[in-house]
């Protein structure tokens, strides 16, 4: 507490505002010797960044990240690892219109009781500008998972009520909504485009996977591998909901069909169909790690909305600026940084156990 | 870390195995000048506690708790609050059939894999009866919480596909469900009869409330309120997904039908129709905080499944002993100690702000 | 926060207050797969407690320790292991003449300002009885260190003016006063009883050394191996000072004389005269870690002082009861304990970046 | 953990090497709503600086502070605030000489030890300027505290063994050792001159003060005021020792003697003559808080050396480069920086007790 810093070994601290001069973060704990450069991070940015295609906002910030501390020679040194990204495309009158009115749907009225002030400049530290800080970290995460073969897949499964049908993860970044299913990737963008023709938005579902995962990670009682990713995934703006493997449909099942049947692959202990979703009484068993996420329509919209004045008066609001319709194209890398933050903390932690004292 | 303890200010750390020689929680950061007694406790255990219906597993655990510190003349003092519950009712002999054997839908391989270890008697640390020692603390923060008018209600909102239709509040303790909507009762009663008849288990949904929470209650950016909730609840064993407000249906809803309208009730800001939640850029916002659970069906059941020995041989498996054919009445007040643990938290935090120095 | 938990890893937290029900420890973090039986926790204990010998205090208690949870056939299972000792020899009627006045040198003054309410009993949660938990989870830390080949002894230095001149740490168990030289010894009984019969007490210095721990251990910047330590044995009560290696003698030194010269010996890198004590940059080096603590002279004296009552009058105060007449023999139990526990997390920790993933 | 991150509620996050591309701070927890700017900052930057006196090193860094994030307006808004100061001043170059030596005093050794890389230009990350943050982030702690006439000065008590006699506040920042001394002042100085002209280094011993800390601050159990204090300070390279109030002097005492008188000064409640150091139990009294530190002599001296290569073959060592030849005089605003931080950590913490709920 108070709520920036993220993880027990490989432990981010975040700082930021959108309109404000930079936005980055401190990752204390990354292990020592490895070979990080910017572009490693800078190929996560850009799946990230606004201007990246016609179904996602028009704002054009480069995002371009710097590594100011906790590299030598081009390798981690064991120390903090600071990133930053200096903002660019502000706009902050665009904001002026705000500063008097709560935007329903967003955090400006929170904000305020909380703090008794409020940066109004595009959401101040609640914008979602702040993901960025988290993708950067999330590319030194995926980078040392990969190195171990672990690997974490994000895709939009569905927007409004097309569903992809298929899962096919080589053409996720094939298309623009990056979804797994190249069938649905067109009825999605026109949908998408079809919303934002009337100045409205609309939400999805975006699903993620953790494959070969190692059986072992998660720690009773309150620190469920589930657990931890929800507050890991839930702390990103506009998730509504989460769930793993069966997730809400084990409420209509017999725990005759939820379990799942343990078999031996070889020498290694398997089970299946996975409702478990790859983890049992919050550790880790070696399955796939099955996540999907809620995300609700975006919350900025151009059409007149009912709300109040800070002096408590009645108004209507329009939003007008740069913004998404849907929010999922930009999300599935940063629900992908954020498992792999927490993935990767777990994994640093089980070194204690796995090279045990006894 | 490593994982039994949670909270900030209001601090739990939860101790002991289904069948050792007891369970229990010491919280820190209790504040001083409370009266707390032992039925104050009780009365929350013994709702959680087995054999307390037909509809429960029959074994009957008295739970009684003892204070064993953080009381003087019948008040807190500040210091730390510690709570126990010996176990008596202990069968361990039941379980030495389960020795040698990985238990679908248990953490039996899952602990095994991580400790290289494993305590088989009833789950051990793993054991539903871990929840016992929440309840016990969920009990003190409820107190306290009253005092202050904030109100936490759980009920059982689905069993099977079998669903409440109304919500009456008053109604939930009179059922052995725990559900709002009477006439649902009797039918939910029915579904769990039949499913254990049968020697299987059933799933559900449990919902939540949180009533007069005040606004400004959670931490940017990763301590966001419904993520530390997420974690809060996800932590307890059987829970597959959570979701807030709108939750998974807002994946198929536009932002203009989402966004809450904003108006002032007298004084009071509030939102319309709460699809939020109650929280906003994760901050309480005053509305009715809502919450949904997941619930699978109990893995503890007396049919034969498939699995493996931990010599890594094909064996099938029958769990006798004495289980829950549903879990959902037993966790209504498991989930709502956890959301109480977690609110009194952030409340006790927020004096940090509230009382500012500025 | 708030206080009564200490470590990473191998994280304990307390609690108990010395005229309450029990004291106790919940450790967190305990390796798996390790022995550990009462009996190896009871022979810290003995050397802690009171009524020991005629140079403390002639108390009585037993200090009996039980484990209620975290072991499974003798050997600990990764989940926390829990110590508890049920009080005994309570005598709370001999503190309620202390009801209504503040001892001078105690606790008595400063809790009431802080909680606004005082548990009178004994000093409740202020009482050196609260570090019996601490020497039982040190027992277990020192028997995984010991397994390690890691020792950890601490000594009287000092009493009053009576220095050790020798240090021969195998004749420390067999002197009253646990110095390490025996001729000093006799001297120190000597003072002490000198002290006693004028009902008075008096200070001393206590020595703790580190045998053979590993080079590598502690965390820049603010968790030093030594800034650790320093929180760990400031900890424990009436504790003035604490210096490492050269300690308040450094301030007199030149450069040219404080820097130890590095060699190698054989294939160990080594340093003399050891200034550093054994830490450099906050960090282990390999030699031994010296240790010194400032022990003030017990507060509660059988004569007649100067205070206020807490209505704000002026009164004397006489303390009667039982009461050590010099601290440092029990202290030096205790000491260790911290030692101990404060190593084996640095050691814990530095699992995760000795077998890191580059 | 791991160990860049520093407090509870106020808490800061520091990184960067002395020849990295920037070093700086996190503070997550700045209460909102306080007037900051860069000034406040930079003006006790300025105190701690290189170049600022004949006895300290005569680099030239400006340590110029830009204000990164959480402020709008020129007032704090609860989000993290950075600090950062882009390094100028690099001649990596002076260190390349160093490349494969261990230094004497130094944390050449144990870093490589720790990490099995090193980052040998100007110690890196264990370089003295680390401290920077802390100071930046202290001036910020410490504008808040005096706007509640919280007060904190430190000042050098000794160098070598010239000692202050004297202590007069009003004097400290009018010389340039920082003594409260004047006439010692000049001894002082010419010390340091004597030494620095044989290429060698003195010790020292600092003295610091809490005017007017409420009573009530600190922990039971393990965060007790001094221990949390002995962290903070010992933390700070080159401190070898700590004491409070009598320190090491206690062990020569009685209990008569060591015992605080306590009496009524008008409606206040005093002690005196306050050997206790204004901590009673862990939590403060209201008097005064006074706390001594042991600095060691500079370990680089321009003197040869015994010590070996990373290769493990005997080498000697001659530190060239500009370096202090002693510590006191900049390590005065870095203990001050400290002590705020940490004061205002357990301040604010408190408020959740003053304002308690029942």
């Amino acid at each position: 507490m108070p709520g920036n810093t993220f993880g027990n070994i490989f432990k981010i601290t975040t700082f930021g505002e959108s309109h404000g001069a930079a936005i980055g973060v401190i990752i204390d704990g990354v292990p020592p010797n490895i070979y990080i450069n910017e572009s490693d991070i800078q190929f996560e940015l850009d799946r990230r960044k606004p201007g990246q295609s016609k179904v996602t906002t028009q704002r054009a910030e480069g995002d371009k990240v710097e590594i100011l501390s906790g590299t030598f020679e081009g390798k981690t040194t064991g120390t903090p690892l600071t990133l930053v990204i200096f903002n660019k495309d502000q706009r902050p009158q665009d904001y002026s219109k705000l500063k008097d009115v709560f935007r329903p749907g967003h955090a400006d009225y929170t904000y305020l009781k909380k703090y008794d002030i409020r940066d109004h400049r595009g959401s101040g530290r609640a914008s979602g500008r702040e993901t960025a800080a988290r993708v950067a970290a999330g590319a030194i995460a995926k980078k040392i998972l990969q190195s171990k073969a672990i690997n974490i897949v994000a895709h939009t499964l569905s927007i409004g009520d097309i569903k992809a049908k298929k899962i096919d993860y080589t053409v996720i970044e094939k298309n623009i909504v990056r979804t797994a299913d190249m069938d649905a990737a067109e009825s999605m963008v026109k949908k998408i485009e079809e919303v934002k023709a009337k100045n409205d938005s609309i939400g999805g579902v975006i699903e993620a996977i953790v494959h070969n995962c190692p059986a072992g990670l998660g720690e009773p009682v309150f620190d469920k591998l589930d657990a931890v990713l929800a507050h890991s995934l839930m702390s990103i703006g506009s998730v509504k909901g989460i769930e793993f493997g069966s997730g809400f449909k084990c409420s209509e099942m017999l725990g005759s069909e939820h379990n799942d049947k343990i078999y031996l692959d070889g020498k290694k202990v398997r089970t299946r169909p996975n409702n478990s979703g790859g983890i049992l009484g919050g550790i880790s068993n070696g399955e796939d790690i099955i996540i999907r996420l809620a995300i609700k329509p975006t919350s900025s919209i151009a059409q007149s909305q009912q709300t109040i004045t800070t002096e408590g008066k009645p108004a209507t609001i329009m939003i007008e600026g740069r913004h998404d319709p849907c929010l999922c194209p930009r999300i599935v890398p940063v629900a992908e940084a954020m498992i792999a933050i927490t993935i990767l903390d777990f994994l640093l932690l089980q070194k204690v156990i796995d090279n045990s004292i006894a």
